[in-house]
């Protein structure tokens, strides 16, 4: 099963030569489990997420945009805490011990996870079928964290950045330009502006699986939302590759892998919260408001309602 | 590619039903990330591990063994740390939303998980290949942990309860008795000695691998190792289904999955080890000595030296 001479240990050597220390690092790579040194006061914030391949890429990718994709999910569902990542286990099964594709992504992991000051500290590789497991911890104040329950009736519903660019770059293909299929390749994490908008938001999720899909999680059998389709944030890329509305709301409504956060808030807040996400670069969009229908509703221009028949993206579904 | 309306939202609630609140969980199962309450003063231990088809179970296992083994292995990695378990994420890929095997599963890891006073926090499931990804988290005392390096020359080479067990039911299939067989599928990670370990060792690892390729690992290009066959522990179970010595010193030696804790510690606090985890059921043998060699040496009753071709178990290495 593995290429002559390359095993296990190899691989863990490669991984570690390249991880420096770091003073929260008590025990990094290499023992039977890292040992780590958490903030006083501070609460612990953990995930896990993995990649599976032809379900959220496929082998033609560069392995250095599958190590940047496998950090930025998890990345993404602790900025959706407003917690700040500090410490990185990584579980790879890969169906051979291929040196030169663990280099590659390791190139995007571990450049994704300097840039968040995330230190990696352990993991395990097994051989199977490729997955790539990444766990990831973070910390936050233990009152100051965001949540997906908290959205009251009357919140408005607002959402950084802009949206469906990732999906038209998987329904484009190879005619996407570089600008979309940067969003599907190396998609950013809002660390920061989850951080700053976990205090002044009643709930907060990271946009994974598709707007619909995300902002069902927000709601419940007694709170709903309407959503104007108008007011869906779209990039100067996504209205060049895509200029008829319907089609873009359809992309922006459902397509997955956008990674932008979605939250609710007080409407007296959402000037302060656009304000406090500005020095990032982003703007933070109003897109609808939680009412007590105990559904979603997305309206057109016209007044009318977008007739739905899929709620976003079910890993079981497809 | 899931059976008719049950989806990856469904196996989470299914899973969210079965696990109760604990005062450390700020928040569980069910939104982006776990949110946990520290022990002011403690350290993290994060440890993860994968359990892969063919590799580390067959499709022919009991899922509840399954859903133990999963968990089993990353208690041992933290018992060998001699740190407490507190917290656990589930990542599995599954080839369908299958609820009876995921039912299955839930009942082995949830039982051993709290038996290990050890909540669930969190997860994910994707579709896919098998893949089972578990991750632990657990405290410790910042300067009572123990580590893989820290053996001294002189030093006393031991190890808890028995080996080979595992490897004799894996090699005798069907023929193994259900003593041998318990041990494979059910193993018990040394959770409690490891702690009462952890102050009076120089160095310690759990035998996952088998003997050999574990003592290697605290073994360096100065520090060597001689272990005596005829010291090694058996159960009964394995000296009845395999009496002739040399064959269970393999089986002892190389066969992996055996879930003890092999230490290394002077000599004078040997006793008052043994002593510690007599109250745990458990011996702890004395079968070698680190000296200065660099190598991994074993001795047979005789005095001739075993030669060996194998180091243990490499995933990559067949």
């Amino acid at each position: 099963m593995a290429k002559a001479g390359v095993g296990e240990f190899d691989l863990i050597a490669r991984i570690r030569k390249r991880v420096g220390p770091d003073d929260s690092v008590l025990l990094g790579i290499g023992d039977d489990a890292a040992v780590l040194a958490p903030t006083p006061g501070l609460a612990l914030v953990a995930t896990t997420d993995s990649l599976v391949v032809d379900r959220h890429f496929t082998t033609d990718w560069d392995c250095a945009d599958i190590g940047h994709l496998a950090l930025a999910v998890n990345l993404s569902d602790l900025a959706a805490m407003g917690a700040r990542p500090r410490w990185v286990l990584l579980s790879l099964t890969l169906p051979d011990a291929d040196q030169q594709w663990l280099d590659g992504f390791l190139d995007g992991f571990l450049a994704l996870a300097a840039s968040h000051e995330t230190v990696l500290v352990g993991g395990n590789i097994s051989s199977g079928p490729l997955n790539i497991g990444v766990q990831l911890l973070g910390e936050v104040a233990p009152k100051k964290f965001a949540r997906r329950r908290g959205a009251q009736v009357g919140d408005v519903v607002a959402v950084t950045g802009t949206l469906g660019d990732a999906a038209a770059a998987l329904s484009l293909g190879s005619n996407a330009s570089p600008e979309l299929r940067q969003r599907l390749y190396r998609p950013l994490a809002r660390v920061e502006a989850g951080r700053v908008l976990a205090k002044r938001v009643s709930a907060m999720i990271d946009i994974s699986d598709g707007l619909v899909a995300d902002l069902t999680h927000l709601l419940s059998t007694d709170l709903g939302a309407r959503v104007e389709l108008e007011h869906l944030p779209a990039s100067n890329a996504l209205e060049a590759a895509v200029p008829e509305p319907h089609q873009r709301w359809q992309l922006q409504l459902t397509g997955g892998n956008d990674y932008e956060l979605l939250v609710t808030l007080d409407e007296q807040h959402l000037e302060a919260a656009r304000a406090s996400v500005r020095p990032l670069g982003l703007d933070l969009a109003r897109i609808g408001r939680i009412d007590a229908t105990g559904s979603l509703n997305c309206r057109l221009p016209d007044g009318t309602q977008l007739e739905m028949d899929n709620g976003g993206w079910d890993h079981f579904k497809d």
